[in-house]
């Protein structure tokens, strides 16, 4: 029998409450097709700093270090927010946790189910026009972690610096994941670059030129990152993978992930060569929600889905969740956030989304 | 009587077509505000490389010294891309102009014209809400001027590089100028960062918060570049004044172009500390459309406005002109990208329109 073990980290906000949920759909696909899923929770973010004085202390560290892939849930909040850059949740947690294991590989979908077209910000034709994108960004380089970066000089004259740096390898590798992933939808990279004024896109368009090569099957188009926020707007649906460095791919994600209107509802997976993964909703922590049970726990069952099918190869249950999800959302089981104004009184909970998906399997 | 010279440079694409309208335009104010207007057209872009080797040739910059602002068309297309980055039109004309004249401010209104909603790619009530940006946009430094800039090494190993980097001086004076415009606004600065990923981010935080002291009448937020990009779609008419560094002001900037769904209509500025400027449309160039007399000029007549309010102080003639411009839009004389499909037939040409503003001057 397969076994796998998973590190939890529920993390801060609402993710504590959307996680039960999806240890909840966990354990239902488990039972269903005969696979040991053991879990073991860990602290991580502000959490941690209030309790074992850093965001990701050295038992975390380890227990994903000792795990097929961990589950994270969102970190973060006000309450850490004046901390100095180096210790607060996002970067001392999240950030060296994608640089310690090198998950460079970060897939972020977002489309617009059928049916809540009018969740989108976008105009109804628009909305409606079959909006599915893949956003695959470079999460492990560039401006995010490249050297120097610092302050110098004194006065008017001080300065802060930093650096977008890639190589040719790094550029490769999720270069190659973009192709991967578009053959299994339509066949279409978009990348996203400023090749007009960066040399580090200049390299990135080169190297995925020659990537393009070994994909017949597959289209390139390059795009700059201004053109790029403007079409994510007006013709949504002219794109399949969208290919981005670690900071395009910040920006560019969050406006896919707008443009569907329902947050809630997306997944994310970030991956090392190794298929190690690290499953996130995402949106944030959304304090200003938690602990009311009114989150969508979607997005988390949903990364659930993705660390079973990228990390653990568990294509079938994968496919269960994905099927019970959309089962969900067309019984109408749905989170106050998806409802219209006149229909908030059949609002469901965090927990009533939770039992219709394990219903649904 | 006050005289004024101005260089004029059409470039290429569209550029030539609309100049002719502004030209016109400032021709009427001329006349009718009793001031003298000397222009004197020199070579930009892609036309200056097939005719004059480079694409800023020196006596073309020597006019733009000699001038007291220059009027911009717009310069770039793909005959033009496969040159070397240094030499292509956008990074040999305008980032050298930009830089040779210390441009540093970069004014981009956006406002959602009432009667044009139904242009904007957001839906209705979002577009109804009542949008008026201006994005103030650092245009002389960060990573498109930061020095290292570059490319290194062998094989799989070799990287390319960019710096980005902001003085306290260069922060500041960018910051005064969003609050300055604030002030004549809605009072609200909006200043759009990474913090939590940067460090010239983390200065740009703490400068614009010093400077906010000097303008108590004027409230200051802070958002990330992310967050940014999801709000502009969401709930743009929260925005008054957003505040942002060289990058994420270009990616913002055409974010909040494409939200009113009329980049035809939308002028910018780029000035320094005396108040000489450049001043062009928002839109590219459009060589797919250019020399069919289709054009919209408007964004360009604005662009003059715009000149005559910020390098030449001259207020009535500014005012005039935009007071003619809405006339002419609400007289419906407008091109065919501001028409439904339905009422294409109606569309003006690019020449009617310039005709129209002159008339309701
Ligand atoms: C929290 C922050 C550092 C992070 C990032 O910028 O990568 C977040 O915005 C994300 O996209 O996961
Ligand atoms: C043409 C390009 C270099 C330029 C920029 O990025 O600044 C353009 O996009 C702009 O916004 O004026």
């Amino acid at each position: 029998m397969s076994q796998y073990s998973i590190a939890v980290l529920a993390g801060d906000g609402i993710g504590p409450e959307i996680m039960q949920e999806a240890d909840k759909v966990l354990s239902a696909v488990a039972e269903r097709f005969g696979i040991t899923l053991n879990r073991k929770a860990f602290p991580v973010g502000g959490y941690a700093i209030d309790n074992h004085g850093e965001a990701l202390p050295a038992t975390t560290l380890v227990g994903c270090e000792q795990a097929d892939a961990i589950l994270f849930g969102s970190i973060g909040g006000p309450k850490w927010d004046t901390l100095p850059l180096e210790q607060r949740p996002e970067r001392a947690a999240l950030l060296t946790l994608r640089s310690h294991f090198d998950l460079f590989s970060n897939l972020r979908p977002a489309r617009i189910y059928p049916g809540l077209e009018s969740l989108s910000p976008l105009r109804e034709d628009i909305a409606k026009s079959g909006v599915d994108v893949l956003v695959v960004r470079e999460l492990t380089s560039g401006i995010y972690f490249g050297q120097p970066k610092g302050r110098e000089g004194q006065g008017d004259e001080e300065f802060a610096f930093d650096t977008m740096r890639y190589s040719r390898r790094e550029i490769q590798r999720i270069a190659v994941a973009a192709f991967e992933a578009a053959q299994k939808r339509k066949g279409k990279v978009t990348s996203v670059d400023k090749a007009n004024v960066l040399m580090t896109s200049r390299l990135w368009r080169e190297v995925t030129e020659a990537v393009a090569n070994d994909y017949p099957d597959v289209s390139l188009e390059h795009i700059y990152i201004d053109n790029a926020t403007m079409q994510v707007m007006k013709n949504p649906a002219q794109f399949d993978v969208l290919l981005c460095s670690n900071l395009f791919g910040d920006i560019i994600s969050d406006e896919c992930a707008m443009m569907t209107g329902s947050m809630g509802l997306l997944p994310s997976a970030s991956m090392n060569e190794d298929g190690f993964g690290l499953f996130e909703p995402a949106g944030g922590s959304a304090p200003d929600i938690a602990g009311q049970g009114i989150a969508n726990p979607i997005a988390q069952i949903l990364s659930a889905a993705m660390m079973l099918r990228y990390s653990l190869n568990q294509t079938a249950p994968a496919d269960a969740i994905e099927q019970a999800v959309i089962a969900t959302l067309e019984a109408g089981v749905v989170t106050a956030e998806l409802l219209p104004a006149s229909e908030q009184h059949r609002a469901a909970s965090t927990s009533e989304v939770g039992d219709e998906v394990v219903r649904q399997l």
